[in-house]
């Protein structure tokens, strides 16, 4: 156990025989800020979500993989743990550097931010219809991977799918990246169909990006094969989207909104 | 099989019986860029790095997560296939708001870009050392994963280890970012050691922006559990990094230099 790692959370686990409460070890997810403090004011230099804990390791190697690491400086967290701080003599070049990697890109992951400006953005999916059955969620990661030609091929590669409330597997896309497989379900479906209603399943681990998209995209229920991440239940709980993880051999734990899933 | 997502390229297996050389199937990953047309000029909103096919529903989707879709719009592709353009009488909503999304933020995974703009900040890590053997990197997995704490505890965490060329783990980190787990043990190594002659092992696959930070950091050999994209292998070809994917089960698989690893 590394309890700086996860936190245990309450969670309804459905199986063949029925569904019981427990506690769940999760990992932690949350955003760690970096600020330049330069002269002319700070600089958010990165946003990155990450699992706590070794904070000036991973924000050192961060700025080595982006060339950025200065000959010399401080780094330290600030009074929110979230928030580090760097200072160095060579402000300029840092400021520089950071502002070509950020206008010749922009992240489908890490993007858009926290819990908090998701809902400026962003309301609750809708659910109108009846309550789930257990085993309608079950099955669906063996409908998901049935279309899964790519991953059945490389085993790299991540599949998103979108079914309909009755089980019914509407499309499927693989990609290198979870996020990017999820982007091409939304996008299939936006001049389609409404989203409501619907259900979005998922063959990788749910982290806060996969459940964010799912709000932005209006999807009220989410099923993964994986973990989830601590930061994606607490969006999953704040916008009511019902998220079942580790879907596996007739099994899967339900780490928000529960009740949409019926006996 | 699907052909699109795949490209089939020669690889060394190693197992107990000796080394093959074999086809393997591998997941496609190239950077994929959408240029918004204004009367300005052309703005880059993204650089996502992705699996081909399916583009328009990719960046259709990436435009709901960011909130940034527009009532009316054309996409459509340039002569480089990785590179769409987009048309909307909106575009001045859509390049403040990309604006106000990369200011706030830089992303570890696709901030930094292709093959080329690596090359222009990185050479070739050297090894000096003698030839690794077989049964050495085979273990390499299991020695990371005995300081897996998290993941034992979660099943959502990946791990990242610092190796010798002896086979010794000289650190080990956790994180829901794989790519924030290999920053993490560049950040601890930077100011302890040079990274020549070290092996880098990785518990997830091996995507682009792995091999690009070991190359950025000096790492000439990168092990990892999972399957390795077409855009890694073709970045640790280039730098001449020994890269050694699906190690497990007393074998794994070579797709770049691998004649650092002896009989």
């Amino acid at each position: 156990m590394a309890p700086e790692l996860c936190a245990q959370l309450g969670a309804v686990q459905f199986t063949a025989a029925g569904q019981r409460r427990r506690l769940e070890a999760v990992a932690l997810e949350e955003p760690l800020e970096l600020r330049l403090e330069q002269p002319a004011g700070a600089l958010t230099l990165a946003v990155l979500m990450r699992t706590p804990g070794h904070d000036r390791e991973l924000l050192t190697g961060w700025l080595v993989s982006e060339g950025l690491l200065p000959a010399a400086f401080s780094l330290w967290p600030g009074q929110n743990p979230n928030v580090w701080h760097l200072s160095t003599p060579e402000h300029a070049r840092l400021a520089h550097g950071a502002r070509l990697a950020v206008s010749s890109s922009a992240c489908g992951v890490c993007g858009t931010g926290s819990i908090e400006r998701l809902a400026v953005r962003a309301g609750r999916p809708r659910w109108t219809g009846e309550a789930l059955l257990p085993e309608l969620v079950s099955v669906l990661p063996e409908r998901l991977q049935a279309a899964q030609t790519g991953f059945a091929a490389t085993g790299g590669l991540h599949g998103a799918g979108l079914f309909s409330a009755a089980g019914e597997r509407l499309c499927a896309f693989e990609d290198v990246g979870r996020h990017n497989s999820v982007d091409k379900v939304v996008g299939w479906a936006v001049s389609r169909l409404p989203l409501t209603n619907h259900l979005l399943c998922v063959s990788s681990r749910a982290g806060f990006e996969i459940v964010q998209k799912a709000v932005m995209a209006g999807v009220a229920v989410v099923v993964t094969v994986g973990a989830a991440s601590t930061l994606a239940i607490d969006t999953a709980q704040t916008f009511g989207v019902t998220l079942c993880a580790f879907t596996r051999q007739g099994r899967f734990t339900v780490y928000s909104a529960p009740e949409r899933i019926g006996e």
